[in-house]
């Protein structure tokens, strides 16, 4: 195989603003990971832009492979991380040009606390394949539906409760 | 510092059935890691005895720094893990002695479908501190709380119902 | 390829009592590795089931690429390790429930005292495939032998002692 | 210890244009790693912006412990990296969004070939303390000076020429 | 700390043939780790120089941490290494200028087979800390002892000719 | 694939004194790494011998993927390596038996300041595949050439004397 220049590159338009008025949470994230750069492979690091309409957030999630580091290039960002065992939550009010730190594994979220303004960020994960899981979709969307025995004892809700959570649309705000 | 057995050891009475009564969960985790055996430090790996009562469960969670192998000692359990985006289910049905494995990060868990018998499984990880986030606990129950206004988003339900959850005691099944 | 739940499943059997009885060493280890289950592949652990015969032992032996870590179901270990150098012993006498951590690479043993009651462990290592050389196997019993002048020198004996320790039967007590 | 979000977090001023024309090479690099932002130990990943000069370069350089993946927030860049032995040198044109990958430890530079605009970039690296080798200046400007004798055969040019070049102030773009 | 050049430099006599007269295996080794030369700490390697007496071996024996790549400077030697199991053993007869890899955690040897001139021999290991573990020595050579009820079952000999072995004096090789 | 021993050796006649004469440099680098050895694969290490004629060098070059570790055979060497932001040179002059190391991914040189002597040198380094870049050669002498515009300014010379640099033959020493 004769490796190029292209197997670097990526025109990933990570300019452009993606339309986030689509998505029920309210944001979009386009991650460049080694699917669409074959050269990451075994270099540990991608690299992400994400979009938020005002108020819009990207929902409590992990990456089971990576760190994240996170800067503000638009807007305002309300971001915070739970630590396991015990689970104390640690948030920061990000302005622009502000850097945080989403630990690896861990779960975090980012919210646009603004009415009115869209908000954008740059996300690097220490990882060429991070992966992503986000927490209400991968526990009440999951193909096929995680038992409904096991989410009401876990959530502390009737069985009717997670039958209904689990009857939504759990759309993937990661492309 | 002088090094001596006692470094690598633990009395950790992994053969006692644990209180899983008392548990709203219904299951009880004693994890011995770097914490309890200061040996374990740089090694990448440490090992728990799981008690479940009848209908019990280890509920959705995710160990953000391991691996885990686990086998059944006595009684059935129902298990099953959700793989990163897109979000597919795989469940299986444990006997005494069979083994599954919960690759790293992924969130996962264990039930005890049985209505008059507990089961017991011995549970290893890779890393001497895997740390453990109970999915529902870290999202519901952390130390300040999650504002609901992005809880209430992310799960598509109101703010009552994510404050009614924020008021629920989740307490933390592992020792 | 397409991977499902069985790719991380193994109707191990690791609830049943193996046969020590046939083994001269009194021992039988039964190891679940990435060979038994492909979906541990990079994922760093495995999990042994371990029986001893009433003074059965694990002899002496090494894990080249894993740390292992070991609790007792059933009976008594007398369990050890020997330090790099200095060659340091460090031992301990294990019951039930007990944990103990024989680090990377260095020669250790579980022997069991007791005269009438057979002994079972579950142990797990920290690599999807760790290893194992028996010490005196790997020494006396190779295919081809290593040459007995070099033997010899090593241990201190006459090559004529040599010769008769390769000619013995060196048994594999894994499976 | 007790840790905070603040451990996690720098008011980093990301979004600020830095000044470029002070600087010889007119390029700019603001870094946040591990010395900025605590948290970031052992977890393997480091943000930094960069500000382009119109025709100014973030001159050949390696990252002794990263591999980089950039892409351009304004203006346009020409990049490139050598691989090693043999040296062959790939190139690319970036716009606006486009990402592109060096791998780790190899001979880099960018490249504003715009007349007029200055550019700007987001660049993560694979480690909490990439550390940055500047070509030109860690070969004429070490502190002492690296012998001429060496130099000159190495560049195959006269000690006169390495005694000239030695005595260049050769500033650092990394703050 | 400030750190300089000694840190990375030990003035080795590498150079020098060491004594192997004394030695009953009539080898010599000696090793330029991290306790030599403490800038090499994270690093991953270390070098060492082997000498051997006419007929003399450096006796089977592994590192715990290390790969390990030898040439030899000065005769011939015969080696060999011991697979995990099953076990087989891989020779070699090696002369001025040949290069030979032991793989991490294997049982090795060299053996000089010449009766008249000495070996000498350079090794590089994949640790700044790799260990050594001199089987006859780790075990019947430990201090306290192994129990010969172990070690005679292990070697299938009586507790006799253990209690023999374990009353020599298992003099260490390396330096 | 069967495995045997010879994927583990190399005649590689690293006893032999190769050609320094026909290099600009006075050097000439013997790499025994896993293009060579298929048996070193994962095994992180490779070992290479160098020869420097009178007043020759191994010029100042960077390993991406590796830390060396060198030891003098023959003769005398002047050693030095640049640390990373701040550029601070460390140097020693080593005599036969000596050990140096140079950090992973620095720049580093060795020189034979002896006027009538030869110096022979073994270094491992900790890669089965270290990579080597010549500064001189991957800045000057790469395919395509680098843009004389962004090594002008780079070098803070006109680019009369980057093209004449560029049109020179940048020969390879290592083989």
């Amino acid at each position: 195989m004769v490796v190029n220049a292209d197997d670097f590159f990526k025109a990933a338009e990570l300019d452009k603003p993606r339309d986030t008025m689509a998505s029920k949470v309210g944001s979009n994230v386009t991650l460049i990971n080694v699917m669409k750069i074959p050269g990451l492979n075994t270099l540990g690091i991608s690299l992400a832009r994400i979009d938020y309409a005002p108020l819009g957030e990207n929902p409590p999630h992990t990456h089971p492979r990576a760190t994240e580091i996170l800067t503000v290039l638009e807007g305002k960002l309300y971001v915070g991380f739970v630590t396991s065992n015990p689970n104390q939550l640690f948030t920061k009010e990000l302005n622009k040009g502000d850097v945080f730190v989403f630990p690896e594994g861990l779960i975090h979220f980012q919210f646009n606390p603004d009415y009115h303004k869209p908000a954008v960020a740059i996300a690097a994960l220490s990882s060429q394949n991070p992966g992503v899981i986000t927490i209400a979709n991968a526990v009440f969307g999951s193909k096929p539906p995680i038992s409904d025995d096991v989410l009401a004892k876990a959530f502390q809700v009737e069985k009717g409760t997670i039958d209904w959570l689990q009857a939504q649309f759990w759309e993937n705000n990661h492309y």
